[in-house]
């Protein structure tokens, strides 16, 4: 098996009896990634782990070790750091995870975190962004939005409700699934496989490229949670923009052969109690994406998130 | 083989066929480890990489696949970028690393670099901190001190010379040696290694704690470069108080058993072309460390860097 670098959510590392480790590394920076009044350190420590955890299930592998570098500001107060390291432990225990090293400097201003993530996975089972074909149906193991409608609350300040609540944890508090990926990498007909962290459009145009591969999405077969509906409805927001470009979704991207997809969704949602959704087909080339709204070709302008723009 | 984590220069993951893992983490933070003012972007990039590999070379290890992360605030110009990535393209190329992933994020003051680097060793020859053994000669593979008294020449704005140019370039282009670490990490007699990069006081007291032993250092038998001992003549500097405290000289740390030292000492002269240097030997515990000059203990007071103090 060849070495695989930059391009895919892992690097790929040949190991002895067809096995292979996985590799990624995520940075977070305050003030980009997140807001020091916005996200409590508990959280800010899980999601932190979490974002690079999604990036190993994501090819089919188990996360096994990290490695954290964290940079700190002498305004930091010790408890801060303290519910910080708790909320990394958290995550840690959660997806049994050994934290192997890392390194704790000082910062002159703003608090800037890093993980490296190593997994592992059989040779043979993972999955990769290139290997979509013409035919295939794309699904989403997961909502969408959810995040980015929890993340327009916070910027327009509505108030926390038993109803939107679930939004609120959604971009605290994401939930990736090595369990799901490491099956759905096991399943005959998954042929390419990435994670949603950037927003559906974003993430799915990267597949497609890899793939030289285009798309067909249909927008009225988005998985919209009911918080999400309700908020978009009170609030006068857009759904289906928060689906494609809210981004931090950390649930899986699929292309999946048509002949065994019907199997796959039902053992998926036998096994994980969840559906997976089936949103659109790839087509042949170029890499762009089609919207259809009600069966009619739509136009959608996204803007994705940039970390070189305000 | 027992996972090694936290506590060493790198961790440690067993592998297959007797072969271990090394990995180790990295950060630096501008205004902390650097000043963009002061250092080179191509500096900046070649040293990210070799104080990692400093690390995986204070094991035994030879270094194989770095990860790098990059968090660049907006005021940052395309050439600085380009000239930075060229750097740590020198790195690689110097060390035969392949880059295999990262993150380029965008900061909103500060820049901060983050590297993971995986090496691998033969799990027999790793060399750890905690096996040094009372009655071993401590040893160190290169001059003390040049790197910290580059720093203070940057920092008291002192011209470069002919004469003192070795020591800024000590101080922006360590030269660690992976060859000589792997080379001394599989002489018998080699009992405990590790890198000096925070000054031989700091470094060797970690040593000592993690080998629950003591030791006698000769500072007379200190290895000082003539450029450290001509700058420290003419501008009244100490230069034992920079080998100790200096920190940066990414150079090797031993303890190694009597028996064995004189012919490592010579057969490293000869393959190496440089002195292994004899500076002092373990003693009983406690973990501290006795100081004589011209065979008078003197009482030395260190201040080391603490990246959370102005």
């Amino acid at each position: 098996m060849p070495l695989v670098g930059i391009g895919d959510d892992c690097a790929v590392i040949p190991a002895d009896h067809g096995m292979a480790w996985l590799v990624t590394t995520d940075a977070l920076v305050e003030g980009i990634h997140f807001l020091k009044e916005q996200i409590s350190a508990k959280d800010l420590g899980y999601k932190t782990i979490a974002v690079s955890v999604s990036d190993v299930a994501a090819m089919g592998g188990e996360p096994k070790y990290a490695f954290l570098s964290i940079a700190l500001p002498k305004t930091i107060e010790a408890a801060w750091a303290s519910d910080l390291i708790f909320g990394i432990k958290e995550a840690c225990e959660k997806w049994d995870l050994l934290l192997l090293g890392g390194d704790t400097v000082g910062s002159l201003r703003d608090l800037f975190l890093n993980v490296t993530l190593i997994g592992s996975a059989k040779e043979e089972r993972i999955v990769y962004r290139h290997g979509a074909r013409v035919g295939d149906l794309i699904c989403a193991s997961g909502t969408l939005g959810d995040s980015g409608g929890g993340l327009k609350m916070l910027q327009e300040k509505i108030p926390v409700s038993r109803e939107n609540a679930k939004l609120i944890r959604a971009h605290f508090h994401p939930e990736p699934s090595p369990k799901q990926g490491i099956w759905l990498a096991s399943q005959q007909g998954v042929h390419a496989m990435m994670d949603i962290s950037d927003g559906l459009d974003c993430d799915l145009q990267r597949l497609l490229r890899c793939s030289h591969t285009g798309a067909l999405i249909e927008i009225d077969r988005f998985p919209l949670s009911s918080s999400l509906i309700r908020i978009c409805a009170e609030q006068g927001w857009d759904p289906i923009e928060l689906a494609l470009t809210g981004g931090e979704d950390y649930c899986l991207l699929l292309s999946v052969d048509p002949k065994h997809a019907a199997l796959i969704q039902s053992s998926f949602q036998e096994l994980f109690g969840s559906p997976l959704h089936v949103i659109g087909s790839v087509t042949a080339p170029p890499s762009s994406i089609v919207y259809l709204k009600q069966g009619k070709a739509i136009e959608i302008k996204c803007k994705h998130f940039d970390h070189f723009q305000e």
